[in-house]
């Protein structure tokens, strides 16, 4: 029974049908944003969303029920099964935010189609590589957002009335957003605030820029490296080979 | 005669001349956008567009005599076609945007340059390897408009007014160009609008870094490769020859 | 003795301890831009903070006790040295600005925690690499900043009233943050603004693409140097064996 | 004697004595910037640029004499001719606009110093793989401006007047500084502009993405492969060897 339940949740019919689902559900989700449709054909979106969660879950019990608790080992069921979990809530009161969040089913085609679980699986793998210069982006983030508040909360800029609004500002100048509008509304007030802009700029940027760099040589070497490999194999069989006649 | 048509339409002096109707027809076009140039000189203009427009023509039926079906075979006889024929439409009423696209003629120059045609040859080659994560940039586009219009539709922002003003508003901050005043704009009816917005860049940005990182690399793969396999047949060789005495 | 102490300071536990000192004062030093809870716990950020301090200069005396000068030898030694040392200047008068640099102090966690470390010394190692080039990228913005003050001072414009205002507004421009407006705002008086605001745009980004390109040159010949050397080695050790034999 | 003044004008302290007059006179033509600085020290700033004018002519004229008509075969020599050249020329009337021009002067630091001249040689050296994607970015920025053009002359927006504004404007959406101000005041008039943006940020970012990527993939080309021509040549001479017992 068990075996029966997993050779059709695992087969390629039910699992496009799942991506049926999931597209029309992204689809009447999507035109429930327009109130002129909702008012039309709102009885219909909502049949299709419960229509939708239904199968999902139902899809969800037989998955576990076939793959038991090894169902969890993996990432994507994981999130399915958060998602299906989440709608499932009553979506009134405080959590009433969650209801937007129904979208989030269509992250689901992700873990259908298997081109694109490999481009985010490759994506989630980069990230440990990533960790500490991220913490050093943070670490200078905070260091920065205290040394600004100091020096420019006197002015009055609602844009560093705070820790937190600093810290907002101190990350649009790290993308290169409008910096020149925010240096010359501080400059008014304190004529030498370009000195902080111009070594925040150029910290922030080198960092991100290694950053980056870091990011494409690791990927290189997981390239490069497969192919020097090979070589060395070669050389050193063929070092054995003349060594043992 | 199909041998000798052949002959002239792919020789190069015949190209030549075509680049030189090319770019004569191209300058016109331009010509064409200042109306006191059009007072003086229109009748000549129309009078050149409608010269380059037969020498194409004639060009196209005279390949077509020459190569058969063989033509279409090749992309860039299927440009040339295309642009020729939309010229030939009747450019009025429901059309009339189709004078617009007289220039896109001018992008013939592409087809007729070697080196050029080279360059566009690789671009298109690039495509392929990006169809998964372009579809997943879409997807996630698509989510976050629907989140967004729910969360910041009811601030009256017209940015946010329907489901396709808040998806441009969304690719918009995405390319970076100012996230910032469209996020403090918001922050004024809602004040965690912030949350979304840093997530969603962070989100978004990282998928981009990884969509351009992956297309350094499979570039750099193609150039790295062909050097490691005359390696590896070097050694394979060298190692044959030693087994065979 | 002497040993003893170096002992003390170069344990784990004593080193976390310290990272967790840093930690707590960097928190207090965050809280301290709230003026709500400066006035209801103001005596104990500054208990803390006074606390902290004695910590890290005991720490200091502890660690140049045991290593004596050699102690000065690592740079990071010498961060940690220079950032307690700001801290026990008299805060007040002119020097009042060091009072904001007491947040540096948090920076000490990267040269306490090995992996930020290690992150940090490659960015240290990639800077010799790039003086040449950013040396090219003062002159140019001096030289431009120059031209662009004799052209544009007359038209009356804020942004290029003297040499350093001028510069400032370069720097803007080669980051790409608003340059169409500072042009737009200038073509009003000087309709050929646009040709030097080219010129400077094509030839700054240029050079730092270029700077760019040989920072991630140099970075991937480190990685791939090793591997090819490693290969090379092999060769010769295989060809020394042949001919000994 | 041309052999002494050859000798003389190659010797390092010539050089560094030349490079201190180009920074002195940098020096003297920034602060010529300042009305203040002109007011109290106009006649001294006029003398040392006469005396250093004086003293770049008198060099040429001693290495034109030491090296005679070899001195055009280096692109240097031929730039530091033209600074000089143009700085001997009557700047009046039309020509005024070259006295801006003086300050190029300051570019000769890059011929005298041997780090630079490496980096800026390294520049233009990567040009001419450059020239095919550059026609194509061109050739897409006029086709674009025609099509803008008429498409949204009629809206009355200034920055689409003419031809020439319109390719201004799209050069401006190309580097992403506020294109999305400039489609929204458009949007207003012509709801569907939209389209002709996205369409144009896509091609064009795409296209710069590859010329980006083009431009890295050759310079680790350069890098890469003398590696591996090391390896084969080391493989080579071992077969010989061997074939040769």
């Amino acid at each position: 029974m068990r075996d029966r339940v997993a050779e059709i949740v695992d087969s390629d019919r039910f699992q496009w049908m799942i991506v049926g689902v999931i597209v029309v559900n992204a689809i009447t989700l999507g035109c429930e944003t327009s109130p002129e449709l909702v008012a039309a054909y709102g009885g219909l979106f909502d049949a299709v969303d419960h229509l939708a969660l239904a199968i999902f879950a139902a899809e969800l019990v037989a998955r576990l029920y076939a793959h038991r608790l090894r169902f969890f080992r993996d990432g994507w069921n994981c999130f399915d099964f958060f998602v299906v979990v989440v709608a499932l809530l009553p979506a009134a009161g405080p959590l009433s935010v969650l209801r937007s969040l129904r979208i989030l089913r269509a992250l689901r085609l992700v873990s259908m189609v298997p081109s694109m679980r490999r481009v985010v699986t490759a994506l989630v793998r980069s990230i440990p590589g990533l960790v500490s210069l991220t913490g050093l982006l943070v670490l200078l983030l905070y260091v920065g957002a205290v040394i600004a508040n100091d020096l420019f909360r006197g002015t009055g800029d609602p844009r560093f009335a705070d820790l937190g609004s600093t810290a907002l500002t101190l990350f649009q100048i790290t993308t290169g957003d409008g910096w020149s509008d925010v240096m010359r509304d501080l400059m008014v007030k304190q004529p030498l605030a370009w000195m902080f802009f111009l070594a925040y700029l150029l910290v922030g940027t080198f960092t991100m820029l290694n950053l980056f760099i870091a990011v494409v040589c690791s990927a290189m070497e997981s390239e490069v490296r497969p192919a020097e490999d090979e070589v060395l194999a070669e050389i050193r069989a063929l070092r054995e080979e003349l060594s043992r006649r």
